[in-house]
């Protein structure tokens, strides 16, 4: 039994109350790498949008352990062999899947830490807590990694059903107000079990299924890929490459101390060490934006226009189209920011954003969903539904983004 | 009618949908005055309790808009002029009524700001932004002064019950996942009306008033005053002290300008001047946590201390008690510290903080809530229940903290 | 303004508060033909399978009231002139629309008013309505007919994007409990507007209603033609087709006098008279059940085994399929339930149904949902959606059922 | 396991799923005296009120069961020992608790079966059950009836915190729309714990319970007592001690066979036999009902008056007060029923009816509810709380009622 300091209980507008299963899982909770999480959103800049996506990754982490104590419960139920040490390793591992975000991750990916996805930074973090606690996370590692035998305990941490995804798309449906988003996050789970080594979904859970899939693509299109919120993050892309661009001139830039060691040194997968580690693990939200509105006010016009435009939420204008951007048009664009800005054709680049988004809610490829009949029979979701065209929802779909100051002709 | 491109939705999980209704309510939303609203928490620290505790006074302020378009209906349904410039001024004063708050405002009004508060710094805000829109703020800052006639219109910003608690408690119950803190909000606006140029609430409404205060007090002791964020807030209280001690003290801190004004410069309601107000407009949850990370790292001890507790929530015991704390057990406990800590105990006094918080959830002196009968007869609403004690409820409940190390014995 | 007599609120846990905005809506809710369906439920026999879906088509009528409300003082707000007959008249088309439903409404037109559909009732209420209001239902009557010029407000009642359809999705998804039909109801009005006299949606609402078609095809799958409410209601039919051929024998059967005046007369729209709606009025639930429960126990076998599955729920076995049922099969079943029940052929015919029941989510031939881009252009959203293949979505489905007492080989 | 026929989950609105955690109580829930529950309306007439409130006896027990087993999995989580046999037992009793509820119990009380509770037929029935089951009911029967050793079992089902008052105050609250009502029954379930075999709540609950009893009281005046409620409820049972003085003279009155038998014969505690049983697990809501709409027609004006009263909703007048109604006021009104409807006087005592309602939100003789401290101390929940004058919460209010035609002076 839990030793009643560790007993703990979070509030969640969502679910309602979250607890904590065991004690490693509380000390987890308290460590410094993961109360980071507090100072990160899971949404990034999307509240300049929604105003009430304010969630962070902490609250979303806590959220999918919470699922996972139910799916491991109903996969108990019935009848699955689950023991003490696997769950404690499964919950672990999804409380763990994002301990590796960066604020505004997909933005610093482009410009920060050049090359390092999230997924690599969380596998670094997990093995330097598990040196801390002794070799206690070296399951939940083996599990989170795919080299389990049981693999199904992967595929509730990471699969196209897996816990992270039913807690975010209900959470992000929850916080930012689109009802559309909102899904059966406990009636899938409910309807959850495992053929061959496989989670699968009973057959009378499809509509559930298909909901789901319905409600992730809807999410992308009018929350993750919004037109606004596209634009605030190439805004923000520009600001950190300008200011590396300063920073390499020698110039002065107000920063935190880890921030400026990652404008001031260039930092890829060959030369992440220890260093760089610890430096990431200081880094959030605050150390960004805390940057923005002072250089808000720097010298460097460049800087200064794009940082004020951020600060003031007086955004960019938006384009998102169905075929690339042509060159001539962004060049059009760049020579009406010289002019307008005077500013060099160099600087004027900056203002001027372009490139591409897209996405699938199935993937046909990889690890597919697959649907339970009561006869035994397994289906892929894609043939079990007649409501969906699933080689259309699972159809990749990309986006061209132009974006420049409002007020030039387009 | 609102030129189209002015008029805009907001996503709201609180209530579906917010409309902009006036233009010049879409020109206030967007100044940058405003905008940073998006950047200070409603709820200051409350969030290392309850998670979901996110929501800034941006959302706040839209709400209580939203809230205010409403009762504005309601009162003319019930056959009270109200005319389209009493209409939007009344938008405009509960819009700004909390522009003047910075970043975990009671912290910052002890130590920061000395003794100037947000409502006076709201009108000088009001001012300042009546001269940049030509005068189009007079009435709204005529009625949020209580200098206009129709002082019911007042009420509805600034009263025992007006729009600004019903949205706050209603949104904080929300966010922080406290089911207790639910008010129908709704109810008792359809149930407002004016007698005597004073808001009143038709009889049948009495229940949703009884909850409304019942609530109200639950969420002072369950929220607003739960001993965890008391001891956050008094905690952020200390650094910012020990900072401007230090800051006396010619040492280097690092921080951003408008914040640096602040701790290098000793501002109170004498000396705030134009200078002042522009660094205050700059300030917000940023510039605070931003600064206690960089801190955490300072040579100072104390600063070192306080700002590592803080950031790695390793925050201090808590007692809140109905007795005031003892002096001499104060004094142990600085004593304690001295031996564990290697301090001064000049410099053990900051880690050692006592002092008092109280609430009542209805207050009999000021402005009561009314309770209109079918007959006519007006009573005020604490003689009107015969469910609570109001005399009880209007009671004023002081608790008195004492935080320390944990560790220490008590 | 509202004579304050007749100002009424209902509580509703789907919208919160639901108001009566005009006096005459007031009276016809007050009227005993209106009264009725409060004794009539929504959803018929579903409850069987959803026991929160009991709801009621008064209920209903309410809250589609409420939506008409919204969606007037949204078309206004964009510019549209409504006169206040108008509103009057749509308001009253809307409440109304329903009240030729009887109870269990698709089974008696099958058994008790042959080729009787509720439309054509619900009209020759509304005349009877407009006599005794001395003409006051004329325009509504128009409106609700589509002989009135201005079509959009017909279409306001009844098309593809009514406040029909958005209420009773958003209120069985709520009853039911089943979250994957819930809709953003309040979305898709805010979207609304008018284009060459036809109701339009704005091309930011698409997501909403895209997710509109795709919960009503849910729902459809998993609530309207769930295969033990379809079976539920087969046995109802066999019900009052066995009841019907006993009244036609000169057998007593327990009903009221309303009931007894369907069974022992065959009623069709031919020598449908003011008689037959005066009997017509009376009939509700409670007239159906009682009886069945009362013939449970009466000396036809066939009759109290019908009668006794449904009062007990020992529902019958339903298959649900995609292909016709054979006609060997059929006949298989009867021989096995002559063997097992001692029924003669004829008898045994009752207890094996067989049918099919079918539904499109959006139908091609029929008022177009169009979509509204910011260019003026309109779009059939069968063309503007790159989410969904509504050639699928408009495919109508049918499905064969197949039910037989539980126990008999298949 | 439960064997897969077995396991049924049903969707709720207000919990989300509801699962059915043994064999046994799956058979009880499918027997025809558990399936009768869903023809029993928990709140009667209060629809007539708040429209949305049709939930029924059926629905709660399952909700009341819903929140045992979360009850049993936190008592057992905090080391508490319950073996499976008494888990089923408790759970066989929540179950079973209002089994014996017949239709609009109270006002049935007054005239059908006098003197009989439903507490009382809730035994009889689960005798009659337990020997249908083989005597596997024994041991719910022994908790039942408080007489098991381990009595916070039976406080489980009935006490003044039970899973009964958790399920019906939330469930009411839900149904009819009255926000005001919503308790946290997770956060009071999680705080439960057991000391000296009695059922207590942790000190941080204390908020909750709290509120609990406030939104207790609180539904008793606006929706149990409901004036309106009331006199819907009083004009019921004047038509039955009508409808019984019309049999006892030997008139022919329409009514199910089981009605007519409680109709025709005076059953009281004495004479309440098998055959008494039987009949009355025939009756619900629809025998009731559909009498009612057909007596509206009878030639007897007394019953015609009161049935027509209730089944148009042309309710009486209700005056709720505080003192006792005068009675030359009752025989003033009586004789301008008198004089209005050309009534003798004996017929006119039908038309007026006064009597009186109380309640206590909170009980101080009978089992208290017990606060837990963490130094673990036990106090009443009276004199833990400093919020609410308990005092005052456990006072019994009366309120007398008087009922009349509408449009009598008063």
């Amino acid at each position: 039994m839990l030793s009643i300091n560790k007993k703990k209980i979070f509030n969640d507008p969502v679910y309602g109350f979250i607890s904590i299963p065991h004690e490693i899982i509380f000390d987890l909770v308290e460590h410094p790498y993961f109360q980071r999480l507090r100072r990160i959103r899971q949404l990034g800049m999307t509240h300049y949008v929604y105003p009430g996506a304010l969630h962070t990754r902490f609250h979303h982490a806590l959220g999918a352990l919470h699922l996972m104590c139910e799916a491991i419960e109903e996969l108990r139920f019935k009848g699955h062999a689950i023991s003490k040490e696997e769950e404690i390793a499964v919950c672990i591992g999804i409380l763990l899947h994002d301990i590796g975000h960066g604020p505004y991750s997909h933005t610093l990916e482009q410009c920060l830490v050049k090359g390092i996805s999230h997924e690599f930074l969380s596998v670094e973090f997990m093995k330097v807590l598990n040196e801390e606690f002794g070799g206690q996370l070296t399951l939940a590692i083996e599990i989170f990694m795919d080299r389990y035998p049981k693999r199904f305990l992967h595929q509730l941490i990471s699969s196209q059903l897996d816990m992270d995804r039913l807690d975010y798309l209900k959470r992000d449906g929850f916080y930012t107000g689109v009802q559309e988003g909102a899904i059966s996050e406990d009636r899938i789970i409910k309807m959850l079990d495992v053929r061959n080594d496989h989670l699968v979904v009973e057959a009378k859970g499809i509509y559930s299924v298909e909901k789901f899939l319905i409600a992730r693509r809807l999410m992308y299109w009018q929350v993750y890929l919004h037109k606004t919120v596209v634009g605030a993050e190439q805004l923000l892309v520009n600001v950190l490459l300008r200011a590396k661009y300063l920073a390499k001139q020698g110039l002065q830039l107000f920063a935190t101390p880890s921030l400026a060691y990652f404008l001031y040194n260039d930092i890829d997968r060959g030369n992440f060490d220890k260093a760089a580690l610890d430096h990431f693990a200081q880094l959030d939200d605050y150390d960004m934006f805390t940057s923005l509105k002072v250089w808000a006010e720097h010298e460097d016009r460049v800087l200064s226009i794009l940082c004020t435009a951020m600060t003031h939420r007086k955004l960019f204008h938006v384009n998102l189209e169905s075929i690339e951007v042509p060159n001539e048009r962004v060049r059009e664009l760049e020579r009406q920011v010289v002019e307008e800005y005077h500013l060099t054709p160099e600087e004027a680049a900056y203002l001027v954003m372009t490139g591409s988004t897209s996405n699938n809610a199935y993937n046909l490829d990889d690890n597919r969903i697959q649907i339970l009949y009561k006869d035994g029979r397994l289906v892929d979701v894609a043939d079990a539904t007649d409501q969906l065209n699933m080689q259309y929802l699972s159809k990749s779909v990309t986006k061209y983004y132009l974006c420049y100051p409002k007020g030039l002709l387009r």
